[in-house]
């Protein structure tokens, strides 16, 4: 079953796309999160590239947090386990961004990913989403595997001409260009926004820091 | 004695299974737990996959902990040390997580592990048994060492069909898809769930922070 | 749309411009500032030179904070984020410095950067600009990528005359010396200075300090 | 005199034998036990499974530290250092595992290490022997550098077939299983066992804990 | 103008002279203070050799900072930057070391530096100067830079028979034994020292530490 | 006058010395105390072998600190500095062990160094001193460079018979086995031991622990 999708939607797991000269398949990211002070596990043999594709997807999602309705002191009481099986495959690339992102938001807000659903494309800090590479191989490592829907970064939209018929038809490819699509599309339920208000909360002496500074 | 079977049940040693390409071996895996600050301590000529698979093993633990019967502050207050003799004898690959994660809650709950179960499976954060390599070279070590029961992931089950009829007599050999079947399997007896609550135990300010904070 | 001007102004977005023996792109530097304790991180694949000209950056901007309108007690409860994609490229050089630095700004003090500029210089520790290579790569990308206007070090304003006319006409190029001059040019409206007496903030015993003291 | 056995009784000083392809010798292993803070420095130009054999032995004696009579709170308010000379020498390798345990619990409960003893044996973190390699050589060491009595795992014995007789006559020869047996040969006086109610010592606040456990 | 003296006397930047195969050239090294925590940053691709000399020049002010004026507390209470422009060019060697010490004291007092001086010298943790080499080709660049003074270690002086005469004629060359020399030329005004009473200004329970100690 | 015995007697400055296929030559060993937190630097170019050899130094001279009169708290309230000019030559090797003892223990009591003497050995963590090579090029260093005593290994005084008369003649030569002998000869006076209760100065709840304690 390993290499197919899911059999249920579930928190933290979500379906994303690897290319290698080989081929493509699928790659299960696997989000974790568990009581703790705010540190971050990466594991699953990882490169360089693809763990900074962590980092950029978790800074997205901490910038974003009252958007997505977690709030912000959580980062700081909780710890997170981002895995990557297979151990013994390393793996590389920023590729698998929005994925990231997507699995570290799930955690956070507890909503389910759709088990159906398999997403590539780079991330920005700002949640955008950038083109990538092996296109035709993904598609069809997703359509292999069982998949029924795959977000792709819209500057690819462009290389759906060079796609077999038989892959466009059995695939639902949905270009997105923001994460917002991508949550739209991938979590079970959308996230609702929270207000919140860091002076409040953040226990700073804000009277003794205004006595030294004047508006010119 | 060393590379058999163990004589008696205990506390924290699990007996996993390596493979070479000069065959396979009994892999003792001991766990210890002391009084400490949640430092995990790792040794045995690890390499990084096989490092990797005890941080998954331990978060795999950690988020299922009242399940098991661990009290959540436990974590931050014992140190672990998972150490994996011969110390001469580099060690990698993914395929010991299962063991790695049965010595875990073995030494966190004080439950003895049967002396005559030996185990081979990949661990995903969620508990789901990947399948391994080497599985022929890998039963015929356990039957050598004076095994009796060898859990094997689900996924390799089909594999069985290449393994001599003597092997296959001689153990008990029990395909397992998830972390549960191991504990059932692998313990002399069976954890108890504890209720935890949270909020009760973390000395939170939640006065302050539900302040801040207005569901849409 | 990558790897063209924004389509808007953004904070913390600013333009860079790469020269590779293939020729000049554009560079896109993203800052983001979020609730934090100070720490810094730096991902996209980049090599030292250029984390080094990222902490260069930092520091200027931390040393004139107040000028910039930023309360220096900022620098320990936000962190940053500075990520260059695409991560699939290693990025190296000093070159970017200036932009780092302008993406640090605008991110501090939330003042959105043009998006029709871009910008290349090294930067010193006190906002100097100094020169650097691929100048004519740089302004081509420039021109390609929509880009209106390009600051270039002063000290590089004699290499102009190698630049082909329709590249100049095509572009606004300024000379600039230092960084009050990027500022000045980049950001949509200009930060305005504060006044910070640190004795009346930082929580020092004077008393206690200048009794050991005598001035000879 | 260096090479040869000590002249004195040590308290934390422990004589293991090494072995390379040009013969054996004997390895000074000294422990050393200051004020600090439950710091550990190893020296003595060691390869990583001979760092990881101290980091065993540790734990080894910490999860045992009550029946040797230490107080565990001693390993948080003591700095140990480990140095093997001659430092100019690399050393690697498991198999002073046994000494390095010995050292420790003589630095640490006071008690010398008899001087005519020698030892060899990889340690398990439960304090089992396993067996080593070069046994030959390191007996005729042993002998030439004037030790009286040494300590070989069990699983060696066997070997002792093809060991000269003008060694074995030289020298008492002792197969030993358990660290047990190796602290009852080699410190001048036995540790003596002390209580420790946990519960008493550690600054926990039970109630609060207990008020979130409920058992099934 | 990069790479000539300074316009201006300068806080905190002092020209060094660096020599490769190549010949000499100018070096600025730039200091710069800031409220922090007693960090050091050091950037410039320096490789280990400069690195160390920037450590033994912080030793020596440290351990001399009463002599300067400098208050001992302020070392935990800013963050000190160095840095040595141009970022693409690797720079080595222990020669900056008396100009490294004297950036430091710069910013820490305040003074700035003589902007037409250069000087080249290795320090030493007691402010002792030691020979460099590469002299001819440095005092060549500090004549092509315009710089007017040159400060060269007095173990150098007897090299100065090899230097041409107008090279020795376009410069005042002054051979230099200590730091306290250098400071004497290179500061614009002379640091004066504080009376500093360490019992009295360290919050330490003096009482308690007496009590334990008897001289004998 | 670099490479030349001292003028003055110093604190905490040595004379080490080192050998290489080219000949011997001195080395000056700088060890500098300041006000801080117990931090250990080291700087000159020192390989791995060299710098364990100065923390094996600043073990031996803890364990023995109140027999030199040095009050234990003071390890946590100074930073230590040893530095070994010149920069620019790499240094390995554990013979100067003795020698940074001798700085550490001359920084810590504040007595000077005696300027005519020289030393070479390897230290134990007991103060014990082991055998070196190359005695007959550090000798010669010894004797060019106006140094009056050497002292050298006992060990190593069975080498002293292929030492030219003219050198045994030019220098005292003295051979130590312990640190005591070392530190007898190099100080200009000699320390005065302390006596230390410790339990009197730890701020230990000493009755809460022992009330966990019983001895059997
Ligand atoms: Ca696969
Ligand atoms: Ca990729
Ligand atoms: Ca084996
Ligand atoms: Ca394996
Ligand atoms: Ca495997
Ligand atoms: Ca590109
Ligand atoms: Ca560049
Ligand atoms: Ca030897
Ligand atoms: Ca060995
Ligand atoms: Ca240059
Ligand atoms: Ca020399
Ligand atoms: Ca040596």
């Amino acid at each position: 079953r390993f290499g197919q999708a899911e059999l249920e939607d579930l928190v933290g797991v979500v379906t994303g796309l690897a290319w290698t000269e080989v081929g493509g398949e699928l790659l299960t990211i696997e989000g974790l999160m568990m009581p703790g002070k705010g540190k971050m596990t990466v594991t699953g043999n990882l490169r360089d590239v693809m763990k900074e594709s962590i980092s950029a997807a978790t800074s997205y999602v901490r910038s974003r947090a009252v958007a997505f309705g977690i709030k912000p002191p959580l980062f700081d009481r909780r710890d997170i386990h981002v895995h990557v099986p297979e151990g013994a495959t390393p793996k590389d690339g920023p590729s698998a961004g929005v994925a990231m992102a997507t699995a570290i938001v799930s955690v956070m807000t507890g909503i389910p990913v759709r088990r159906d659903i398999a997403m590539t494309g780079e991330i920005t800090l700002r949640g955008r989403v950038l083109p990538i590479g092996g296109l035709k191989e993904k598609l069809l490592a997703a359509l292999r595997g069982g998949i029924k829907t795959v977000l792709i970064p819209e500057d690819n939209a462009k290389d759906l001409a060079d796609i077999p018929a038989n892959v466009k038809n059995g695939l639902e490819i949905i270009p997105v260009s923001r994460m917002d699509d991508v949550i739209k599309q991938a979590l079970v339920r959308q996230p609702e926004a929270i207000e919140w208000d860091e002076a409040e909360y953040v226990p700073v002496a804000q009277g003794d820091e205004s006595a030294g500074v004047t508006a010119h």
